[in-house]
Parts: structure tokens; sequence; C-alpha cells
């Protein structure tokens, strides 16, 4: 097959979104004003658990400019549940920072004010903050009819396990911790809803406008098509946007005022929102001397918080992601989503991976040291080959790891560079099975002047979305990028598209977008044809325009032939599911990368000297965009290697602001910072493209804690990587000596 | 080919917005509230003709609760003329009740008082009222720009009308008038508007919302997707919504105010925004002596009023709706569209139709009359055959136009009744080249609950179009009709459709649709003949099920057959396009009638005893629809006939209501009310469907006086027939005698 030739796939074209950004001109959901619009915030708890014996809302009523209170009160005649969570806290809170109630007034100083003068009469409870709390014996039940605070469970089983271990050479039994990280989206989470005799409508920083239609349509019994729900651009995700998190709320409050409502987080209630999962993991492996691995049990308790959220599928994910990319013929491990009395986790970039792939990849290096391998050959040898599978009833690796690995070795001449005397230098591998579910629709649309229209429910949140699409659209139908418009989801109008999360997008609906161009394509091959006199296969379109021989027909002239006049216009559909792949995941996502390090030995302060990735992406549909993505998820994994906890004290959250809550900043930056990008065109997104953007992260800590024990001869299992942990396990070391 | 069976189409289903009607639930641009609307009124101008000398609204924008006050000083960054007028008045006024200023408020109230408090200083012009004092020798120029005051002229010409007339036996020369009238839909127009950075949106009772918001993008230098109209159900339209009324003013205060802004019309707001060109037609036609069209020569004045309007259109109408549906080797035929000092007048249900078909249709009994020939026969004798052309450029005749008559006759008992002694019964044919620009799109989407969402652009004005267009898909995809949802046009959502007028949806966007339901249909046909491994032919879709053999799938089993989950959609487009007719028109409209009277010969009151009308219809999707649609357009045409005539005095609409003028009521249906539906299927859309609606409209003002020629001996030129008229006639014929 001839190599096809692309004008704007592989290049690195502007960012279509790009001027409106740098204007200031693009439109987040707080930068909206709804005619009409009301000002809300919301009553939090200031208890970690606790009874609400009564409410009393008639002062705040009763002041001038409050247009309605919202307590639990107010929702009797709807579902109120969704994701585990109250639309309002109903009877007790199960965690500091719980809405209790919200007000709606005419400005934000009057809704704040309105605030304080309600009454909440609390009995407090005993609260379980943290793991060891909410799991030890007689700790408080957070869930009254649960018999336990277990959230969710999880049970992955291949083999069996205690033949592996008998049949091992050695056994490896190790304990990490993994801190409570916050995303730290740049925009805080925010929401406007109006509510009438039409329905629903709600402009929201929602990555997921589709399953957020589903949540509301179910709470307030409507059919889904009478919940519109209208993204604008997202201020970043990462996750902490995907699910419903307090639109119901909004919309509840929106219901009572009769007015629109908007109510726009601070960065501590958006910490109170949602967060990474915090984790202990035990994981034991048995390995053969020759370092073939064996048999691996692991253990995995997630902090999940008062409410599920989507911690069942971070935990159904953490029980698959603990075991690495690796041939692992006996296997049995457990995850459990545990429920605490801190505000839930939720979604973050690469769920359940950062936690568990530090347990395995640390465990991996120490396997490599006590059997004398090197840490790359030892992945090498127990590496998934391609069409393996990992474990039963998930798709075999689609990736060729062992590619991945030597580009990896060779970008960061690890065979060189770690073998130098005194080298503190690490390596680390991940693959997880991603992609989400793969259901998504697209259309676009010819206007009569030419232009496109494409409609994709895809949400532009920074990770250049709009342009990937653009690129293929423009492509496969040989138009300017300027003459294409895409905008974000609004339910009313945009095809279903299932998520923006899991790296699926350009896989996903990039196949999608792919289709309905090439459907519109065939319209416009069509038309030609028969204004041509030749068949379909002979005509081209270059620059918008069909071409034939000597014969040229614009978009524009082909629209006048179809419809004879100036309107009408040709609509194009698209759409993927399962079928792309046959079973799940639709991709394995591949990020490696090493680390080298300097320790300054007297204060513990570690500081990263080079850092390497390999990003596998099939096919860069944008290459500095995948590079962009690529170190963009290597810095979130210096964070929460390096300085990233959320810290909570008797229960409430103490460090949630900039000060004290620590994240990466540009001196943070690895002095050396290279991404390398594997384009094996065996992906099964558009041209062979594969998902990318979480895999930078997974591999960043225990590529860095590798390093700190190849260099410095210390295994820290327990993250951040503070200046005092560091410390305290080089005097350790110096004890042991 | 086997006779297909068809479960809606063809049956009296409950109408689907049925329901929300009677119950009141359906919204009218007038119910809604848009958060944060303003309430807007219209300065008018007091003089039929004047120059504006100063505008002071200063004491207007002072009043508190006053937003903004707009005057032509505000309109300079647009292109302010769109269909011939200026947003608001520039410079000066060409008609009383020309929009001058507007002022938006917090509320209706304020917004009154508001302009009480403008001043406008003017300098009166002498004025043109009515045909005669604009085509008179030094009338006044209405446009300056121009040499007189002719704003369009269409000329028709065949065969060597001289030749024609000198072949002739007999020439026969008529003049007749017809009245300015008012459609008198019951909501007048309504009108919101909203302008933000985002773009336009707008709600307005419009028939044609994507060419509204195409003179929109145009005068506000827009790109046409930036324009969003949304149209709720109309309180009728017959027309008087077709084209960009107001909406322009509307938008350009919303502009000013930076608020939405609501402005509904008052009756006589609506009376003076938009009526029926009044007429005068000299009519001159020769004849053999045995009936034998050879030549009609027509000049037709129509009085357009201050701005054109689609005036031009009705002009080009009325030139050859003139000549009837008979085969005339000699024409000439000029039609001028006259600009007068009065509201603009533009389409009404057949534009250019009853004026001009009153004309000849009164003169061919004239004819049968003198030359012993019976009325019906002389048309049979001279009905363009099927195929046959009426004047080149025009697609040939498409109807059985003897079928239609002999149904007439028979149904009226013709033969029989019109002979009796006494007998004042009479008889008229019309055909109008009808069905507007062929161009619409629709778009059918199933839901994952097993839905469908329709987005169609037709406007439903009560004429059903919304049921026949869920009947139609409802067949060919055999679901329930409460499966099927569709709603108004929403221009961001719905596809491109150039109208809902000229008696076209169901030709048109009735094919639309059905072939967006044949593109789902093969969608589901495939997934089907994937899940049963059977070919697409051994398919049947039966209740929302895909059947082969014993084997089932339903639609909703097919969607998550197709995705794997609970979500995704499926897409069906459907375009129409010239090649629905390959020339114009897309149908030949046909309606007969006739009419028998009573007429108290002392008052000259006439009552109608009985009425047949005859409505080829091709096809009856809806057959009550057609009959309630057939006998509503009969009683219009009793309306401008009997009763209705706008009057105007010393430049003033004096007649501005209920009272003062008649519009027919229930004591006015004629005793006797029947209604024959012709289905040849012969027409070009679905199933053989033709346009209605019409039809009904144009045979009642000939018929009736030709009955009265018939039965009283007397020849009435000019509508309506007050009793005076009639009394005077009545005189006259004595005095002959």
């Amino acid at each position: 097959m001839p190599r096809r030739q692309f004008k704007f796939v592989g290049q690195n074209v502007l960012r279509v979104d790009g001027v409106e950004k740098v204007t200031g001109k693009a439109k987040f959901t707080g930068d909206l004003v709804i005619p009409g619009m009301l000002y809300g915030k919301i009553l939090r708890s200031p208890y970690p658990h606790a009874r609400i014996v009564g409410i009393d809302s008639s002062a705040a009523e009763a002041l001038p400019g409050v247009a309605a209170v919202l307590t639990a009160a107010d929702i009797g005649g709807i579902n109120p549940y969704y994701n585990g969570r109250p639309v309002v806290a109903i009877n007790k809170v199960r965690y500091a920072g719980e809405p209790v109630a919200a007000v709606a007034a005419e400005d934000q100083e009057t809704a704040e004010e309105g605030l304080s003068l309600i009454t909440v009469n609390y009995e407090e409870l005993p609260a379980a903050v943290g793991l060891d709390a909410a799991l030890g014996e007689g700790a408080p039940l957070i869930h009254e009819n649960l018999s336990d605070n277990i959230c969710s469970h999880e049970h992955v089983e291949k083999g069996d396990i205690e033949q592996g271990f008998a049949e091992s050479d050695e056994i490896f039994e190790d304990i990490s911790t993994f801190p409570m990280v916050y995303h730290y989206a740049m925009e805080p989470h925010s929401v406007i809803a109006d509510f009438n005799d039409e329905g629903i409508t709600v402009w929201s920083s929602a990555q997921h406008p589709f399953q957020v239609r589903g949540d509301l349509a179910r709470i307030f019994g409507l059919h889904p098509t009478k919940v519109r729900m209208v993204i604008p651009f997202l201020g970043g995700g990462f996750g902490s946007k995907s699910y419903t998190k307090f639109e119901p709320l909004v919309v509840a409050l929106a219901r009572k005022a009769r007015r629109p409502v908007r109510i726009c987080n601070s960065v501590t209630e958006s910490m109170l929102t949602v967060r990474r999962h915090g984790a202990r993991v035990r994981l034991k492996t048995g390995v053969k001397r020759d370092g073939t691995l064996m048999a691996r049990e692991a253990e995995i308790y997630l902090d999940t918080g008062g409410y599920a959220d989507n911690g069942p599928a971070v935990t159904i994910r953490a029980a698959t992601r603990v075991l690495g990319p690796y041939r692992i013929p006996h296997i049995r491990s457990d995850a459990y989503g545990v429920y605490t009395n801190s505000g839930s986790a939720g979604s973050f970039r690469a769920i359940g991976a950062p936690q568990t792939i530090f347990a395995s990849e640390s465990q991996m290096d120490t396997i490599a040291s006590r059997l004398g391998i090197d840490p790359a050959e030892l992945r090498l040898k127990n590496f998934l080959k391609k069409g393996e599978e990992l474990r039963p009833k998930l798709r075999g690796m689609d990736a060729d790891l062992a590619s991945n690995l030597k580009r990896l070795v060779s970008a960061s001449q690890w065979k060189r560079r770690s073998k130098k005397k005194g080298a503190a230098m690490g390596l680390a591998c991940g693959a997880t099975n991603a992609g989400g579910t793969p259901i998504s629709v697209a259309m676009v649309r010819l206007q009569p002047d030419g232009s496109l229209i494409v409609f994709a429910g895809s949400t532009e949140m920074g990770q250049g979305v709009r342009t990937v699409l653009s690129q293929i659209i423009a492509d496969e139908l040989s138009l300017p990028l300027e003459a294409i418009h895409i905008g974000g989801a609004d339910t009313k109008v945009t095809p279903y598209d299932a998520s923006t999360g899991s790296s699926r997008s350009t896989t996903l609906m990039g196949t999608a977008v792919l289709r309905a161009a090439r459907d519109l394509k065939n319209q416009l091959l069509k038309i030609g044809a028969e204004a041509f006199h030749a068949k379909p296969s002979q005509i081209r379109l270059v620059d918008g325009t069909l071409i034939c021989g000597e014969m040229r027909l614009t978009f524009r002239e082909a629209l006048q032939r179809r419809f004879g006049g100036s309107g009408g216009e040709l609509i194009g559909n698209g759409d993927v599911g399962p079928e792309i792949t046959g079973t799940l995941p639709v991709i394995w996502e591949i990020g490696m990368g090493t680390a080298e390090l300097d320790v300054d030995e007297e204060t513990g302060v570690v500081t990263i000297k080079r850092y390497v990735s390999v990003a596998d992406v099939g096919k860069a549909i944008h290459p500095e965009g995948c590079v962009g993505q690529e170190e963009g998820a290597a810095m979130m994994g210096i964070g929460h290697t390096m300085f990233e906890q959320m810290v909570y004290e008797g229960g409430q959250l103490v460090n949630s602001n900039l000060v004290d809550y620590r994240v990466p900043g540009f001196k943070d930056v690895p002095r050396e910072f290279h991404t390398v990008l594997v384009e094996n065109k065996d992906g099964p997104g558009p041209y062979g493209a594969r998902g990318m953007g979480e895999g930078g992260l997974v591999s960043v800590a225990p590529a860095i804690t590798n390093a700190l024990a190849r260099g410095y001869g210390i295994r820290v299992k327990d993250l951040p990587l503070t200046p005092e942990r560091v410390w305290r396990a080089l005097k350790e070391r110096a004890k042991r000596k």
C-alpha cells in the first residue's frame, strides 16, 4: 500500500483554540453570565461525621436579596442519590465540607451572608479519617446500612497462587503507601443551572456531559432529552471533572429559585469535592532465580472518602493495574475501596495506576537488585508479547513493549549512564488498560459557504482534542483548518459520546469523526461523479475542491449543485462501538521513564537532573501536543512523587491552598527533560494512533525511588519524597552500615 | 407492485401536539420568559409619509426602568436594510405605523411610558395611499432613488398576443379589484432576542427560521452559525410570519440593552406589519366561438405598501397565476408591485392567487354565459392535460385536472342543482404553481431508550406538520407515534430547511424525513443482519422490533448490540433538492369549488347555503387534517369574499380590530360544507402526496360571484361583497331590465 501523504495529520499545526485562548476570548463556565442569573454558595459541614438534628434557614430566607435556600427538605420529590451520594446531605454528614445547604442570592456577598444565617444543629459522631481508622476494629460505620466500611471490592485471579509461590525461588513482599492528592486544575469546578418548564439546562465544567445528563434525568425524573448540558472550555480536568459532581445541587437550587443559579467552587471547595485515592498496597511476588515472574499477590486498600463517586471503577482498575505489563502465570489480586470520613475520591489521570504501579515497579527493581539482573533486562524478559493476555477477559497486549523499552534505553543512554559510578538512575515501565467505553458518535455538517461544523462531544480541557479532531477531518476532506468549526458539547445538539477521559478521545472520537468525514466525502464524490460524468474513484478532493482531470467543483458549488440554491447542507455521520477492538481495553496505554537524581544528603532534598519519558502513541496526530501531554503528565507525576499530599488533621483538610499544598513549579522541571514518541502505527485509532496522556504519569514515582535505591541505597516506600523522609532514610541506611 | 399497507399514513391519528395544546402546555413565543428579559415597545410614525427632522430620546433614556432606547442613530455599524426596509426608520417614514424608535424596559408599562417621552420632529410629506394615488400623474415618490412608485414588474409572454386576439371570435375585457386583507392569525407577531458575545439568539414566531437567520447574519455581520433561531409553536401563520419581520429591530434593541428583549405586537401592530396585496386586475381574453381559449392579456397592479417585503415574489406569481390552469396559445401578462404609503404587504396563503384567480375565473363564467356553454364544460375543454405546459420555463401540469373537476361536478351535484330554476350556484377552478424552493434536510436520531428524536425545520403553526412527519416516520420505521419526539426548529441543531410555506412541507420535508428514516432503517437492518446471520432483505421492522423468522431484536437491543453499552445513538439523514421534480414548480396545487347562495334582495345580504371544495392531495397522509386545512382555507376565502377589507382613511388604518375588521365566524360557515379529497397518488411527495392547504382558498370568491351572476344576474367585480355593494348591483340590474 502506498504511504499516505498527510497535510495536517502528523504536523504541529497551530491549536484551533489557540487565538481564542491567548486573547482571553475563550469562555469557561465561570465567565458566563446567563441573564437573570443568581449567585449560589454552599454551606458545608464543619464536622467529619455527624447527625443533622435540625436546620433553620428562616433567617437566611428572610434576608433581602436571597432568592432561595436549599436543604434536604427541598428534595423530597426527586431521586436524591447519585454515585452513592445525596444531592445535599440527608440526616447526616460524612465529611467535613459536605454540602448541607445552599443559598442563591442576587450577588455573591448576599449569598455568603445568607449562609451565615443558617443554623444547623449537629450531633457529632466518632469519625474515621484515613484507612487505618476506617478499617480498624470497632471503626465507626460511615454508611449505617453496611456492616463495615468497605465500599467496593475487586478480585482478580489466574492460575494457582499457592503453586506459583511454591515454584518460586525467591519471594518478595513489600508494603507501600501513596498519599491523597488533588488534581489542581487551574479552573475549580463551576456550574450554572436553569430549571424551567422546558427542562433543565446546565453549563458545567464537566468532562462527561452525557453521563451528567443521565444522572440529572434520573434524579429529576425527566427524559434525557429534556436535560441539556452545555460545556464551554475547561481549564483542566485530569479526571476531577469526570462524572457528576455538584450539578444536581445547583439544579435543585435553580428549581427552587425558578431562576438560573451559578456556583463556582473555591480551590478549597474543589479539593473537598474530589481527589485521588490515597492507597496502601501490599505486594508479594515470586520469581525464578533467572528473573522469571511466577506469582503475584496484591492487596490494595484505597481511601475513597465519604461517598463512592467513581471509587468502584478505580478499585476495579487498581486490581489489574498492579500486575504491570508482565507475564505472570499465577495471580491473586484484591483491591478494596474504603469509606472514610473525608472528601470523596474519584477519577484522576490513570485511575488506580500511580498507586499500584509505584508498588509494583519499585518491587521489580528490588527483585532485579537481589537477583543481580539489570532492571531493563528483567522487564524485557517478563514483558507480555504482542497479543499475549495479562489476565483472562482482557484483550491481549496490543503494543510492542520491547520496542518501547529499547527506545527508552537508547534515548536515556541507560546502559552507559546507569552504570556510571555514583549514578542515581532509575527506570520504570507502566501499561494501563485504558480507553474507557468505546461509544462515540460524531456528525459533520457542510454549510453552503463551504464551512464545516463538527458536532463531537469530546470536552476540550487543554489536551488539544479540538485540534486533533480538526486535523483528522481536514485531511479526510482536504479542507483548510480555518474552514472547520468545532465547539464544545451541547447535548441537545451533539451526538452521544461516552466520556472524555481514559485517554480515549483521539482513538474513539477520532475514529467517529474520521468515519463522519468519510461519509460526507462519499456524498461529495457522488455529487462530483454526476457533475463530471465520472466515477467517484476518479475524483480527488484537494483544498475544498473536487477535481477530476481538468474539471473542478468547489464544495460550495457542489452544495449549490445538490440543492440548486443558496441553502441546504450535507451531513456526514460516524460512530464507533465495541467493534473497534472486539474486547476491552480499547488500548493498552504505554508509558516508561528514567530518572536521574541528585540528593543533598544533609537536607534530604532530591533534585531530578534528567527525566526521559517514552510514550507509545501509535501515530502522533499532533506531535507537539503529544510531547506536551507527556511532559505535563510527568510533571504531575513529579508532583505526587516529590511534594503533594492532602493533609487531614482532626478530620479537617488543613492544606487546601497553593502555599501549603505544594504543586511542582517551573523550578521543579528536570534540568534535562526529554520525551520520545514511539509510532509503531499499531493502535486502534485513526492511522494507527493509540491513546496517550496518562502513561507519562505512572512511571515517574517508581523511576525516582528506584534511582534513589540504586544511587543512594535507600528504598522509600511511602510518598511523597519529602526532604525529611529522604533524610531519615539516609540516616537509617547509615545506621545499617 | 403489491399495495403497501400503512399503519399510520392515511389514518386520522391524534395530533402529536394535541394534548399539549388542549391542556395549555404548548408554548408560543409570547409565553416564554427568558431570564433577565426586558419588555420592548415600538414607537410608530403617526404620518403616512414624512421626513424625520430629529429625535430626542433623552427623557425616555432617563426614565427609571428604561434599559435602552433604539433609534436610527444606533444602527450605524450594521447593514440596516433587509427585504427593502430598514431595521428602524432612517431619515423618513413611508407609512403610518412604521417603527421610528423602540424602548426596552423592566416592564411593559415603563416601556410604554418611555415611548411617550420620545419626541420626534417630523416634516410631513404628501402621501400616496392606494394604487390610484401612487400611480397617478405627479404622485409623490415614496422611494426617492426611483423615478416612479413601481417596486417590481413581472412580464410573461407566449405566442403572439395580437395574433391571438385576431384569431379570436369573441374578446372579453374586465377590470376587477381585490381588497387589502389581513391574515388574522390568532397569535400576533412575537419576538424575543438576545445578543451577547456568543452571538444572537432569537425566539420568534417565524415561519422561515433559516431565512431570518440569513438576514440577521447579514445585517449584524455574523457567520450564520452565530445566529440561533428558536421557533416555538406558532398560533397561525398563513404567510404573515414568512420572511423577516421586525426580528432585526428587536436584536438591535437587545444589542443596545445587553439583555434579552421581548416585543409582542398588538393586533393593530401586526396589521401594520404585513397584509395581503390589494389588487386591480385588467383581464382581456379572446376565445373561439366553441369556447377554445385563444389569447389572454393581463395587467395586474398590486399594492405593496411602503416597503417591498415579499412583494416582488408575489408579483412574479401573480403574472402566472392569472392564467388559470388552461391551455392558452397566446399570452401577455404584466404584473406590477406598487409602492404606496401604507403598511407593507407580503406573503399570504397562495400569494398573488386569490386576486388574479378571482379575475380570471369570473371572466371564465362570463365567457361561458355569453357562449352558452356550461361553465364546467368550458373549463374541461380548456384544461391543461397532464404534462402539458402552461407557459415556457415551468414544469408541465402534474395533476389530472379533469378528474378533479369531475369529482367536483359529481359531489356538488352540479348537473342537477345548477340547472334548477332560481338556483344561484357557481363554480371555479384554481391551480397554482406551488411548493416553494425544494431544499429540505432532516435528521432522525434513535436514542438508547428506543425513542426517536426528529430534527426537521418545518414550523408547526397549526397545520399539523409535526403530525404528518411523525406519521411518515412511524410507518417507515414501524415505531409507535409515542416514541417519536419532534420539536420546533432550533437553527443551532436543526438542519437547513428553506421555509414553511407554499404548501411545501408534506411534499419536501416529508420526503426528507422519509429518506432520513430509511437511512436509519438501513442501519438497523445491518445490525439485525449481523445479529440474525441473515440478509437485510429477510428482516422486517414491526413495532420497534427487528424480526427475522422466530428471531427478534428490539431497537433498544439493536443499539445495545451496536454500542455494547447503554449509550450511543443511530443517526439517519435525509435531504431533498431540485431532483425531486427537476424543474419548478415542485407541485401544481389544485383547488376547485362550488357555491350555492341565497340573497336577501331587500338588504343585499348574501348567505352561502352550500359550499363544496375539492382538493387534489395526491395521497392524504392525515385525511382529517387535509379536510381541516381545506375547510379553513375556504373559510378564509369566504372572509375576503364577503367581509374583509383593511380601510385606510387619511393614510391611517382605521379598522384594525375584530369589531371593525370583520372575519368569518361560526355563523358564517355554509349550512352545507363538504370537502372532497382527490387521491390520484401522482404527487411528488411521500406515497404520491402533493401539497395542499392553499388551494381551497382561491376558488371561493369566483365561485360565489359566479353564483351571484348565474342566480341573480349581477356580476360583481369588486370585493368584498358587502350588502350595500350587492344591493346596489341588484338595483342596477333592475334599472337595466
